[in-house]
């Protein structure tokens, strides 16, 4: 009677052997069809030419454009605009497509503007670190720092492939590899696995790691060949006290780092980038040792011959081959727990949103009738580590699912800060005379966007000018280089939130 | 390769099936046992004589006179006195001990106070609803309107057993029965498990659900045999809308339901009472029909006869025959594991009374500086709700493992709702020039009780002289009305947080 089942734990232990198991199985197939496959070059970063070698792996990739809906995020959540005012995000932000879209997203967005130039902005050259095969090549050919320096449009004509083989793959062995060292100096800063340590399990997380992880672009002097001072903005995890939102939260406190300051409130802000992978460590699946490949990665059968999907997504779309491995459950019921989890998670966030969006407005008034930088920087600061908070909680997409308890912890003591600044600016307000003072409509995207002042129009246009005249002359650039694919893009629609 | 282990929900189907078969097991036991002693007389409340026909599981309920200690949440949580400003539970407040002390621990906490006769307050007589198989005795002889009409001392006399086996069994048949009406009621108002659909595997959870789920005491008028007009106050749940925490608050809200007026803020209260069947429903543990007794209840085999433990406490004090059943895991993993989800629960919580005592501090002051009935409503329906959702999250001892993320949800929710009151608050202190206030010291609960106005020493000595007295009355009567049972007190010291 005792014990009659594995259950969870325990369980895990026999997943884990399982999946070295398949992926000794998985590793065989790779050395076989390498022994056939030599010929790819360091740091190719043309995914098709690897796709001849590896056809299935390379047909799952593509179907990664299945997923090519467009969510304007900015609409569904008009908050966000505010919460965002003088930063980028605020101008465009779409729910992520798939890993084939990610350099065409990155170009498309309104984010990255309309340089005219390799030297105009608005962007820093890091915001092409997690798009590109091309950055890893790059970076070996120029140097970290030297990427790392300049605007992004400097590398427009450089980075011309979407996420791809080379991204995780050494192309003489097959096996997985971290191509960005940003990642291999944070695991060691931060101690608890040091890289020198890792296994091929953990590098079936790790290599994803690279960018599903919270970065800042940490200013770095340095000098180049002839002798000139430059500075680098080098894509740096803010790991050394820990994963956890309030141990990067101090990194960032410590260091007096600021991303932006708010243009409502002049709250010295922190963006939070998709901390998926600190989140998913925290979660059930994370602790028993499951990989982000045992379920985004799901291995497939296919005349025969077994191979890793790289049709990177949500596993509920494809719950025979994931989830059910493990759980012996009624798919239905499982998605509706998951379904729940997102509830719950919507609910404190969109809490989180309204009340952070009212405490800028809310500054901004405060601001407007006189109120002093003394008065206003505990209540500044208050808005700063919440919108961190939440930020951190909601940015990783599927935290909500990988950790939810740590993300419905994290956004309660999110809310509290949030509304601790209001308490404050509402005394300040008072004093001012407008203690009854309400926050003006921001219930649509346009509302929003207006209220803070954003051109949408003007931006729209300066970006289609771009798209017409310097990006179609990086793909040119490219051609020329020959890092050029047509692959990449063909059949590809440029899709947008604002065409 | 493909489904290797039964995980989490498929398993409970196993479980489920495993925990049939041993009810069974047990059954067959219990009809044996029972030939031998048919002779428990109906409402039979003293253990005792059950006892001699049922040694194991009497030796089993004996030993929860273990869990012992006094722990005093109001000097562990200086917060909660102002929480309960103007509440019984402001003056004492201890963690729950076992089921043998319920009796006693009910009778010497300062909650119930210390009257002097039969008609002499503050509590009515719903207050023993839980503590003793004496009360189904009652209301069988008395009915239940005339049980639950009166002030608490009027059933001093009658109510002289702890938690015991007539609680939940019916003597002539042993099988698990609901002894209070009330829980049948509710369930056919909530309508998802009516009381006629319980079957045997439910009515494992439902005998506890009798007592661990959220009550009030519903004014009820009736009429005595004379004629005469009576209200009772009739235990009852606030299941109507379901059992969430929003679906309760709107039922009271719907009655304008006020457990009570708080001292300080004036706001119209809920108390929360260990609402801890419906938080289990929305876990893991709850959706795949685990019951309590599964866990709480383990069958244990002595001499070659199994048995169902009586002990009812913490699981996690008895791995190897409650978590180790199912799921097959280090249990100093597990133990983390439930210790991390007490953390974060312990974190929201103190956030939110630490708000919540603020938010009434600051509600008194601007009472006291001539604040309206109508500048103050708004902010006391937000602290009605806040403190309400907070109480629902934590007074369920269990919920934090039951439901770790309902749990989380709810006290995000609570966390805003006491800061908008609070924002709501700094308007109007402000209006009445006090912008700038802060609530007082309540970081003992000595401050607390005395910020409060609470005159602890006299309560204090009105108690003593009533154990000595009144209380000293009742046990006389109860042994001249032979219900009695020497075992139930022998040995037992009164312990109080106040001695």
């Amino acid at each position: 009677m005792r014990r009659p089942i594995s259950l969870t734990f325990g369980a895990m232990a026999l997943i884990v052997s399982l999946v070295m198991l398949v992926a000794a199985v998985r590793e065989g197939d790779a050395a076989q069809e390498k022994k056939a496959a030599p010929q790819i070059g360091r740091f190719e970063s043309r995914s098709s030419v690897w796709g001849k070698h590896y056809p299935r792996q390379y047909a799952t990739f593509m179907a990664t454009r299945k997923s090519d809906r467009i969510t304007d995020m900015l609409k569904k959540e008009p908050a966000l605009v505010v919460l965002w005012a003088g930063y980028g995000f605020s101008k465009d932000y779409n729910a992520p497509r798939g890993h084939a879209y990610a350099l065409e997203d990155n170009i498309n967005t309104l984010r990255t503007g309309a340089p005219v130039d390799g030297n105009s902005g608005p962007m820093p050259t890091a915001c092409w670190t997690c798009k590109s095969p091309d950055v890893p090549r790059l970076i070996a050919k120029i140097g970290e720092k030297d990427f790392f320096t300049g605007k992004w449009a400097r590398h427009g004509g450089e980075i011309a492939n979407p996420i791809g083989c080379a991204d995780c793959h050494d192309s003489r062995t097959m096996a997985l590899t971290v191509t960005r060292e940003y990642l291999k100096r944070a695991l060691d800063a931060e101690g608890s696995l040091k890289f020198a340590d890792v296994g091929k399990e953990e590098m079936r997380s790790l290599v994803c790691a690279q960018c599903h992880s919270e970065y800042y672009f940490k200013k770095t002097p340095w000098k180049d060949a002839s002798g000139q001072d430059k500075v680098a903005g080098v894509v740096t995890f803010p790991w050394d006290n820990g994963l956890s939102a309030e141990a990067m939260e101090a990194y960032y406190d410590e260091r007096g780092f600021v991303d932006w300051t708010h243009k409502l409130s002049r709250a010295p802000m922190l963006k939070a980038q998709h901390p998926g992978y600190e989140t998913f460590v925290t979660g059930t699946h994370g602790r028993n040792g499951v990989t982000c490949a045992d379920c985004h990665m799901p291995v497939k059968s296919e005349g025969g011959v077994s191979f890793t999907s790289h049709q990177i997504g949500n596993p509920l779309d494809d719950m025979e081959d994931t989830c059910l491995s493990c759980h012996d459950s009624d798919p239905e019921e499982l998605k509706a727990v998951v379904e729940r989890k997102r509830e719950r998670r919507d609910e404190l966030s969109r809490l989180a949103m309204d009340i952070l969006a009212r405490a800028h407005l809310e500054a901004a008034k405060a601001w407007e009738l006189g109120a002093t930088e003394e008065e206003m920087r505990p209540a500044l600061q208050d808005i700063r580590h919440g919108q961190w908070r939440w930020d951190y909680a909601v940015a990783a997409h599927g935290a909500f699912f990988h950790a939810p308890e740590e993300v419905l912890r994290v956004l309660g003591s999110a809310i509290a800060k949030a509304q601790e600044a209001r308490v404050k600016l509402r005394a300040i307000l008072a004093k001012y005379g407008a203690g009854d003072y309400e926050a003006p409509d921001f219930s649509t995207k346009e509302k929003a966007q207006a209220l803070i002042g954003l051109p949408y129009g003007k931006l729209v246009e300066e970006k289609r000018r771009f798209l017409k005249g310097l990006r179609q002359q990086w793909i040119e650039e490219a051609k020329e280089k020959g890092i050029f694919d047509p692959a990449s893009r063909e059949g590809i629609e440029d899709k947008t939130s604002y065409q």
